[in-house]
């Protein structure tokens, strides 16, 4: 293993550390579907997760969040207030915050113009799967829905052009792509199960959970271990169970269970 | 059995086989219970679902979905304004969707006003417990909360009524009735388990299944086979547990590992 | 066991076989967290829930409901509203009623006013976390978002002062601490385990549950109830797994299978 990968996985076991050390409050604005699942994904990591959605208390909560996630999967009219005070706050309180701009395109006009405000705000970290990813950098996409059309391996490499929105860009896949300045160059995590795709708002989840390792760690850090976490417990879960029932219920066990001898045993990182 | 059904069992295993094949993209505009749970049956079944509810992507969403599901079950103002756009635009590009009336009742007249101004967008599909379509008939009866106080059984014979507003109506129970103008008479689905009505959003969740079935096959035929891809997996689940935590996670593992075989095996239907 | 502690168990267990046999209607204003998992919580236990929490049907649905849950974990506009009528016409038709003040706090003023408004309306049972009691009673204290930063032994002495605003005030934590003018003293609720607070929205099916035995228990022997059938379930669930996907369907299957010989087995309270 190259030394930087080397650095890299110590600092990811001293992340997930320090996320079950200091439990960081984590603001999610996120979408009905996701809520309950990412707040106890949240929980399941280590991390104390508050839905606070609303615009008369978005300013006040945020000032008082380690982190905060912002997903617009199902937004209304409040959310949608509430997201704009909150990347505002953060980015003047210096709070670490992740954008999920799920079902980013076209055909979604009202989140598409509200991604483009939040950016001003500077997200630590811009998450997505390759759909939205791709068609935020400009690339001509299709999104079905809120599902990817395209595999992350082809759309990293024009992801960089986002780095001048946020310090950090994920791209979830069948192996997800990290991009930063300050790594040497795009970090590719393996490992996870196609599982995870058939279980709804796993990647709001991550999203989520990205943010509250940014609570604890440096962005691009934060960013990695979030991912080799979700990896690793997609992958010991899908070596339970091929059914999806089981398979989340387990999934929510190995998240909970995580620890530093598993995160080196399974971590799959490598430069691309 | 009836050459008839023999057809009918044939035609819902290849609507199985296309569910699985063709992927379809479903809009839910679905209420804040039932969101999460019908995303995932809708995963396991095969399809791909966008909970997008919000009025200024409706229009716009709904022309390229393959089908639509809208449930009244805790509806917000932009929910509504979203519902009547979605389902007129349903019609005019001819989307197959599907209404659930949950609750109606004179007790809530804010959903009965929505649902009566629904039905001008000609649903493909009504469907509802014994409670709510034989109000929506014409009928007096009374609901308990959203959970139905009477038989399914009770209540067919009344719900031909409102075959002038839909193609197809079906009523679930501990037996599920399905009327159909293309049909010779009222179908009868056997199978399922009590323990399902122990699951909120059970009948949500199916609401949602049928619209995605309607994207792949005839509406007649989608309306069967959601129900008998239901009846079938909470029947082998109650094989397994009797309690309804875990009962949940193997309902969900039998929706996602259903198969032509097990079809073959369990169907249950009938003529009346 | 002192006599008076004999006569609550005799009751709690009373109210348990009341629940079941009468299968209340469960009216619920609740956060999107929550809802689904607290509607499943209420199936289990053998109420029948219903999240109707719009403005404009509240009043007529309050009215036909055996009991009320107010929680305000993640409030929108409409349901600020549709509490402030649901509560006012509970008091009006003597409807028992739950207030669960989640992250009661001068950090959320919203919330903050919304529950001083909806104490004039007299619920019958205040309850929430150590921090959130001792706030309310006006005590210095802070909460960690909407998690407790104290424990409930710290608090319950503050708590009755609350009493003057309803009829008993429950203090949910390691052990539970239930106040109310027909109780002889404070009565503390054991049992349970350290992994529901693992469980998102855990404390919330719970004040759902309260409303529930509150239908047909007075109100005193109804919170404790509650309290002991969640302390039983999350027992009897810890005893079998330690992982909090696993941990929870055990915990909603003893929800469900639990029964009078169970809780004279596993009963825990005392005087404090």
């Amino acid at each position: 293993m190259h030394q930087a990968l080397e650095d890299i996985k110590v600092q990811v076991i001293a992340a997930w550390h320090n996320l079950h050390a200091q439990n960081p409050l984590v603001q999610c604005i996120t979408n009905q579907v996701a809520s309950n699942y990412a707040a106890n994904v949240l929980l399941a990591c280590g991390a104390s997760p508050a839905m606070i959605d609303n615009p008369f208390e978005a300013e006040s909560f945020t000032k008082i969040s380690q982190a905060l996630s912002i997903n617009l999967g199902t937004p209304t009219s409040e959310q949608m207030q509430a997201m704009q005070i909150s990347a505002r706050t953060a980015q003047q309180h210096q709070i670490p915050w992740v954008l999920d701009p799920v079902g980013y395109s076209a055909i979604l006009p009202w989140r598409r113009d509200m991604t483009h405000e939040l950016l001003q705000y500077m997200p630590s970290v811009i998450r997505g799967n390759a759909s939205e990813i791709s068609t935020l950098a400009g690339q001509h996409s299709e999104n079905k829905g809120v599902d990817s059309t395209l595999n992350s391996k082809e759309v990293y490499q024009y992801a960089k052009t986002l780095l001048t929105h946020s310090s950090c860009i994920a791209i979830s896949g069948s192996s997800d792509f990290i991009l930063a300045h300050d790594l040497k160059g795009v970090i590719q995590v393996n490992g996870g199960s196609a599982l995870q795709t058939k279980v709804t708002a796993s990647g709001c989840a991550l999203g989520a959970l990205i943010a509250a390792y940014c609570a604890v760690a440096p962005i691009s850090i934060a960013t990695i271990a979030a991912h080799v976490h979700f990896a690793i417990a997609g992958h010991l879960a899908a070596q339970q169970y091929q059914t999806i029932g089981s398979f989340n219920v387990a999934f929510l066990d190995h998240l909970h269970h995580m620890n530093s001898e598993k995160i080196e045993q399974y971590i799959d990182i490598q430069y691309v």
